[in-house]
This record gives C-alpha cells, structure tokens and sequence, in this order.
C-alpha cells in the first residue's frame, strides 16, 4: 500500500495553502532545492564537460524515461524524455503519418489541448500534401473511426473536463481499422493507470510538470511502441537521436528504438529537479493513487454540488470516465477563482467558463478537500468573487 | 572597458584545472547554486502555479532573448529563447523555405554542425517536395550562392575549426541572389563580436550552453528579421507561439513577431541559472572579448607550434578568419586528449583527428594559456598520452 501520509510529507505546500491545481503544475519536492544545488555545485562546476559521462548525464532521458515509464505501463527501455509535449506530439504524429502514408485524415476531438491540434495544424500544413485535421466531439470519436483515417490522435483525459477516454476499446477499434494511434498522457500520466502496453498504444506522449510534479519546464516523454521503435522515421532528425552522436557523421542514421526520438542536448537542471519527484512517484502505486484520487473526487463533487447549486458539474458524473480533476462551469468563472485564489485555494480557469480542480493523493487528503470546499461554499454562497479586482482578466490564471 | 578580472572571479573553476572547452559547456557562474535554489524554493515552492506571471516565468524567454540579443547585434524584441537547438535550425529553415517556396536547394558546408545538416535532411524528407540538402567545401560557399538557391545555412564559426564566415559578405550575396540565410551562431554568440542586424541576416539560431556559459541543456535562441517577424510561418506551431495562448482557441493563429517562434512550456530552472551566466555578460563588451580572445588564440598558438610540431595547426592562422577555439590535427588527438584531461588541461577531440580548444577571455587569461601550454609540451613531447588507459574510445569526450 503507498503511503501517502509519508508521500505528503516530502512535498513543500506553502502554509495556509490548498492546492488544487497540480494537474496545471505539481507542487516542489523538498529534496529539489538541495539536490539541484549539488548537481551545479559538485556536477556542472567540478566536472564541467566531463559530466556528460562521469555524471551521467547522457544516459539520463532514457534512465529518467524507463521510471515515468512504469507509471504508464511501457515496456523498460521504451519511453525517452526531452524537449516539451508540443514538440512530441509532433515527432509522433509525423512518424505514424509516415506509417500511414495512404490515408490522409488525422481524427481528433474538441477535448483535445489546444496545442495538439496547434501543432497538428502546423505538421500537416507544412507536408502540403491535402491532409485533414477532423475534430469530432469526443463522443463521437468511436464512431468516426473508419478506414479513411491514417491516426487517431487523443489526448486521454480532457483537460477542460476531465473526460476520460477509453484508451484500450479506441486502440482496439482504430487498429481493426487500420488506424495508428497517438495518445497525449498530460493529464493522466501520474493521475490514472495507464497501461501504454496492454492497450498496444502505437505512439505515446506526455509532460512531467503536472501530475509528475517535475517544475515549471519540465521535459516531455515519448513513447514508442516495441513493434516500430527500430521503423519509426524521425521528422526532427537531431544529432541525439543519431545512431553515433559522436562520430559526427555527415548524414542521418537513426538511432535504435525510442532513441531516435531524442533531438538536441538535454535539459539536465530541469532533469534533476525531476528526479527527486521520480523518487517520491517511486514510493507509489498507481491503481492506490486512482483509489485515493477517485475517494477525494467524490468527496468533493458531493459537496460542492450540496453546497453550491450555481456551479455545474462539467466533469463525467460516473468515476470510471474521469480523470483526476473535477471541473465547474460558471458564468463568472474566472473572478470565482481569483477570488479562491486570494483565500488559499488553488485551482484554476479554463476559458471560456471552466472552474478546474485536481486531486493529487501524493500530498492532497480529504482533510485538505473538505477545507477547500468550505472556503469554496464562503465565497459563492457569499457572492465574493463579485468585487472588481477579481474581473480583470489576465493571461495567465 | 570591461574588467575580465571580475568576471573571472564570478566564474567556478576547479583548482588545478585550466579549462579550454567552454567552446563545448562554460562554467559555473558562482552565483547559480543559490539563485537556482531560491528560484525553487520561494518561486516554484511559494507561488506554485501563480509562479507563470507572479515570478515574471512566462517572460522570461524574450526577456533573456533580448540580453542574448544584445550580443548578437540583434534589434530588441526580436530575440526569443526556447527548445534545443536542432529544433531552432529546424524552425528556422521550415520558416525561410516558405519564403521561398520556387527553389529546391539549401545550400551549406561540410563546416556545419551535423545536427544542423540532419534536422534539415529531415525536414526536406518530410516536405517530399524534392528539395536538395547541398553540401560544398566552406571556401567554395560564395561560389555555389545562384538563383538556384532558396536557403543559405551557415553555421558561422565552424565546430571543428574554428573558420569563421563573413555573415556580411555572404548574407550581402545571398540576397543579391534571391537566397533567404540562416546562421546558427552556435560558436558566436559570446565569441565573436555578431552583428545579425547589420548584416541583414534573415534567421538566426544558437545556443546557451557554450560561451553564454547557461549550464548543461540550457534553452536555445532565435532571432527573425523585423522585416519577416510578422510573417514568417511557423512549422511547430505551439500553444505559446499563439497570438492568444490562453483563450484556448481551436485554431493556430501566430502571435506577433519572434514570439510566433515560442513552442511549449519555457525550462524555467535552467533559465533561471542562464540569467546568473547573462548578468555576467551584461558587465561585457563583446569587441573587449575579442581582442583579448584573439590575445589568448595568438599565445597559444605561437607556443604549441613551436614546442609539438607533431601537432598541425587545424585553424585558420589569420585571426580575422578565426573564431575563439583553436584546432589542432593530430591522429591520436583522442588519447593525447584523455591524457591532457588526466592533467587538467580540459579541452575536447571531435573524430576524425581534431583537439580542440577553446579560449573565453571571460575566466581564461594569459596565465592560464600558458600554464595549459606547458602541461601540452610535457604530455606531447613525453609521449604521455601513449598508454593504454588513454586509447579506449569513449562515446563523449
């Protein structure tokens, strides 16, 4: 059993805080500041270069890979980190187009994060070659996969609502089709079982700053299932995805397997920062993480809906659809949450009318929830979101 | 005039050892440890997700865009940092090739980076549009620039050598052409006195980890023409490149200027530790640094070719034609390497046979050449490097 009093204990939430919000960016590990330090400190200034090996550092995107691996049921050796989700999502769409040359529509839904279907955009204008982008309602995904698509692009849990997808039945129905698929584990990556393997996912993606609580930056996983990894064709053909790096060959050889999905050097601070949180998620096991988040869920669903009939639930009602974020719609959404905000609880908006909260057992626990949702009762019941400096809108909530 | 003295006491160097590779990875600003781990603990810890405007995060890339741009002689507002390299050049060349879109060939040198050379291999496959990646000798580039030509990409100082391009006379030529240029100033910026600005440069890329000393995976830069800023197209066309990021719109829609080059979610930590590296370069003039570098590159010189005429000089001698790295060819560089390192003397081997050193007036002056010297005349005259221990190959020098 993961012991989350112990997990609780080794995160940093500032006093008089409710964080509500790590599904946007996980909270500081305690073991950070100080490992970070020792990492410049005995690391970049005693080895200089030499750390690229003595250090370890060149082996880190895999190393780190393989251990975020294991929270979405990749094969070892199968998932490599680097770069930011957006750019992932590109190396793996253009790699399954490629596997799927014949087809020349890309299905998706509304749920998916905006910059998915940016970059898809992107991709498909730059290969000129009349593909489509079809965004179909995320109920309707099931339905639209037919033999006219080349890659059913998803991402798991919506970010807005929380809906869960089905990974395992749409992988299934879109391979029977001959469909390649490529799913966005942003925010379920740490937050629900995945099971990247068992449900034969082709290509799979993901951030660290969120669930995985790897600081703002964070690099990004990829995916790879075992099947293509030696056959898929990089589009971002960098000099760390080459079979030999270092012996500066003057053209492109890819690397073996997932490797090749690596680019440009490595973030090696932001990958230090990461594994102290990789060291807590170690102490963790996933289906105790889903039981604790949907327990929590529930708790606040429950009441928050007795409490607050002017919030709409935009989540799936049912747990076994959701993720680990609950969401509220309400008109004035945004003052709502500044005004949260201003009293400690922390959660955020989502345009155009979006209340999102996450639940995060690695160091969030009913007596946590059940505090948030009384200051969440005090301010709607009380109407105190409806003061001016909580209406200006910023960019950034 | 700007005082190396104090720059160099800013700078962590081990005891005994005289660093000549800051051509690969600089050192460590002194004042990194503790600024990172503040940025940590009162940043990420305190504000969490508040941390994107509260802590000035989410400006952080054109902010230390334009402190980098300083460098580069680019115009303010139109330097942003992000990504690794290989995804700048990759963004770079997708954006000049749609400016261009009647010609078929990208013209470089067997001088560029080899990333360089497979980001575009992979980017041109991609297209399918039957472009040409061609490759000329660095002294025939002025030659090969026709109408033919739709991209010039140039790394500036060449990785190996050290020859350095004339960006004003190139650039000058390509455009007489009808050629868009890319420069990757890789070994420039911080180098080499850079005027993008006033050479008319179309595009720009470097990166932060060599002389701008940002620390192991440190974000890289882009610089866009103001005059192709607001119309250049992005290829990764990402959330943070949209003109509206936040209002989650379904559709791409560029944001103003270099900031459309934005990708994902920007590395916080490890920009928090270039800005320790940048608040050194703002106490530098870059034509100081390359008077002195040129100081130190004469020495050196001078010195190795009198006392190991085994070793032949790989650089151009005239240092108007000379970046601020040193190159010599020697067929067992690697192990005469491994041997120098052994005692100190940090530089690195690029295969086939190149030992390569870098000079950074920023913490390395004359008496640290010297003191280099005198350990490369013992190890090379002594045949100090003709041992067992020194010949194994590893993948990263």
């Amino acid at each position: 059993m993961t012991d989350f009093a112990a997990t609780k204990a080794l995160f940093e939430i500032p006093d008089g805080v409710l964080y509500l919000d790590g599904n946007s960016l996980g909270p500081l590990p305690k073991a950070a500041p100080e490992r970070v330090a020792k990492m410049l400190t005995q690391e970049w200034g005693e080895l200089l270069i030499t750390g690229w090996n003595k250090a370890g550092w060149m082996a880190m995107p895999m190393a780190l890979g393989d251990r975020v691996g294991r929270l979405i049921g990749a094969e070892p050796g199968h998932v490599v980190l680097g770069d930011t989700l957006s750019i992932k999502v590109y190396q793996a769409l253009a790699a399954a187009l490629d596997m799927n040359p014949d087809r020349r529509v890309v299905l998706t839904d509304s749920g998916n994060f905006p910059s998915d279907l940016y970059m898809a955009e992107g991709l498909l204008r730059s290969l000129g070659r009349g593909h489509e982008l079809r965004i179909v309602a995320p109920d309707e995904v099931a339905g639209a996969i037919t033999d006219e698509i080349a890659i059913l692009m998803l991402t798991e849990v919506d970010y807005g609502t929380g809906r869960l997808h089905d990974m395992a039945t749409l992988t299934k129905r879109a391979h029977d089709a001959g469909v390649v698929t490529v799913w966005d584990l942003a925010h379920t990556a740490g937050a629900v079982p995945v099971d990247v393997a068992g449900a034969g996912a082709d290509f799979a993606v993901g951030c660290t700053y969120k669930y995985l609580n790897g600081g703002p930056g964070a690099p990004a996983f990829i995916y790879v299932a075992p099947r293509h990894a030696d056959r898929a064709v990089p589009a971002l053909s960098g000099w760390l995805g080459h079979d030999a790096p270092f012996a500066f060959e003057k053209s492109y050889r890819p690397g073996t397997g997932v490797e090749r999905m690596r680019v440009g050097t490595p973030p090696i601070i932001q990958m230090t920062a990461l594994e102290t949180a990789l060291d807590i998620w170690d102490m963790a096991d996933m289906a105790d993480v889903r039981r604790a988040s949907i327990g929590l869920c529930e708790v606040f669903i429950a009441e928050i809906e007795a409490a607050c009939p002017m919030l709409t639930l935009a989540s799936p009602r049912d747990a076994a659809h959701r993720g680990s974020q609950v969401s509220f719609r309400f008109a004035d959404g945004y003052a709502a949450m500044q005004a949260l905000i201003a009293r400690g609880v922390i959660g955020d908006f989502r345009a155009p009318d979006i209340m999102r909260f996450g639940f995060t057992p690695l160091y969030i626990d009913e007596g946590d929830v059940r505090a948030a949702v009384a200051i969440i009762r005090d301010v709607m019941q009380n109407r105190l979101w409806d003061q001016a400096e909580y209406k200006a809108r910023a960019a950034v909530t």
